[in-house]
């Protein structure tokens, strides 16, 4: 099929659509389709490919097993201040998280701040899609997530955090916000396989053996190593932050604790917790003086002399290049997921992405 | 003189008193005689001696000279739902962050959430000295501060951030909180200055010569690393929210702007910012299933199985041992600290702790 030509570029806008109408046709509601689509359009807009759009086979197939549901109502559990916590009703957690962010909005427009406790949510694809959100509109966005297990304790020799992201948004006068979307692991397992698969050595101190022993051979890679290297406590102090946020503040799943996002068992519920933070800036200083601020500070980042061959750039600057360059022409598919897309198309009559 | 005899060790209470007095005897008001004593007590109780005691002398340059205000009248500038903003009027910094925790808690009682912004404050020592005091209460306590520019960017050939902390603590059942207190550096710079005078070569990738090339060689440490190592643009992205949340949202000096540490000038107030935030966590969770939820992770984490000769602990775990010892044992001064110590005792009159 000449669609799925590796080579071939396809639009944003039609994996977007591509994408709402095969999660339509799966039978789930259009603010499922919507959100799923959106966030996952973020990860490929930007070149966060582990998190874009090659999840919706995925995320099709937890839809149709039962583990996401497709026409979930998201209730409020509890409202204190600008305190909020939200069940999900075991919603995909774009879904989920774009309205925990919008409900932290709306607290910060009246509070000042506003944080949303999210239970039984699930896999949300890349944090930055909903700090984003806020910055969008004015507000610093704060993201916290926990996720299946992959990732050891500083000295430790099994998996006890998943990668466990925080993002922050910070809004700007520019065109783009501020962005930070880290995981507290030092590299994402994906990048384990990818070198796997490529044969290359890894960097030091990124992944461990099944003694929790640092290895640059990914075929010995049994668990992840907390960012930081031999300062790995704070990596791993850092996933504890998004631990607790996500799961203890929910009363969720602790990452050991969650079903593996892999499967086999796609069809029951996973039980996560999120935990979404708004700040409005005017709440505190004047919007000029922080305007200016904002802009002092990138100004003076981007700067910042460069060590050779280096190139210092501010969090989401990479990004934000990615995103104009596949805006203009498109994006190509790994083949794994072309063959994926075209049995969608196939299974639910959904025109390919042209 | 016997007291300086540097085997010789101090009970901290006699440390505490010494310091109080000494702050008073140099002219300031008792509450920043407590607050700076208390926040130096809890870096020297728990081991982080860099943040101990041995400012002592430090601050009394700092208050003599003018820079930091030994009367200060410290204002609410701003009061937005749960968000405030204060004016420390250039106090001592462990009193403008302890007063910005106690608003911030009392408008977390009242909101669920509480931030305060706070102005014109001044060097603090330990962040986790203000975390804690919420964690203690039953909230949870967020700090971030800024300070000047030690650390390059990543890719970057120049001092940017300050060594930015960031601390996290986290009420529990047990006697003491989670607590997570960090740099945002892979290590302080007097651990550059310690490995020095020692002549050892430091650990990979914490430290830059004048080019920002990595060096192992303490003489050639010209700036320290973001933490991360090869992935520094997370270390650099964390230090980033410190630098926006303490300087940008409070219209403060980003740390290129802040005037050493060291001097020369003592005289001028150093117009430093920084953000503390309170959570109730029965604002969104019943604190019976918080309770349990915050025992079940720390359960976990410290029976997670360590690797060869590794020790697994939760963050904060180091510290509550040290403080155990030295409350049974005292702690003893470093020379230097024991000179300076004696000075302060010979020229204000206080009796050396004994």
């Amino acid at each position: 099929m000449p669609q799925s030509d590796p080579s071939t570029r396809l639009p944003l806008t039609e994996l977007a659509r591509f994408s709402r109408e095969v999660i339509s046709a799966s039978g789930a509601d259009r603010a499922t389709a919507d959100a799923a689509s959106r966030a996952m359009m973020h990860g490929t807009r930007h070149g966060v490919d582990s998190h874009g759009i090659r999840l919706l086979p995925h995320y099709i197939e937890a839809l149709e097993g039962g583990r996401v549901n497709r026409r979930p109502s998201i209730k409020m559990l509890n409202s204190f201040g600008a305190a909020r916590t939200l069940d999900a009703d075991h919603a995909h957690g774009a879904l989920a998280t774009y309205t925990a962010m919008h409900n932290a909005i709306e607290l910060a427009s009246r509070f000042g701040l506003g944080a949303v406790a999210i239970r039984n949510t699930s896999h949300f694809g890349p944090a930055g899609a909903y700090s984003i959100e806020a910055a969008r509109q004015g507000f610093i966005g704060l993201v916290f997530a926990n996720s299946d297990s992959f990732v050891r304790l500083h000295d430790g020799a099994e998996r006890f955090h998943g990668t466990n992201p925080i993002s922050v948004a910070v809004p700007t006068t520019e065109a783009n916000p501020w962005l930070l979307d880290m995981a507290t692991s030092a590299v994402p397992f994906n990048r384990v396989l990818l070198y796997r698969s490529l044969g290359h050595p890894l960097p030091d101190a990124v992944a461990s053996d099944e003694d929790g022993n640092d290895t640059t051979n990914a075929d010995l890679v049994d668990m992840l190593a907390p960012l930081g290297a031999a300062f790995g406590f704070k990596g791993a102090g850092l996933a504890g932050v998004a631990e607790i946020f996500s799961a203890v503040m929910t009363g969720m799943r602790l990452s050991f604790e969650i079903a593996p996002m892999g499967g086999p068992d796609f069809a029951t519920p996973r039980e996560m917790g999120a935990f979404v933070l708004a700040i409005k800036p005017d709440a505190f200083v004047d919007r000029e003086t922080f305007d200016r601020g904002v802009r002092r500070y990138l100004e003076e980042l981007r700067t910042s002399r460069p060590r050779q061959n280096g190139q210092v750039m501010a969090p989401g600057d990479r990004e934000w290049k990615v995103a104009e360059e596949r805006e203009r022409n498109g994006v190509a598919l790994d083949p794994a997921t072309a063959t994926a897309f075209e049995q969608l198309s196939k299974r639910y009559g959904v025109a390919f992405p042209a």
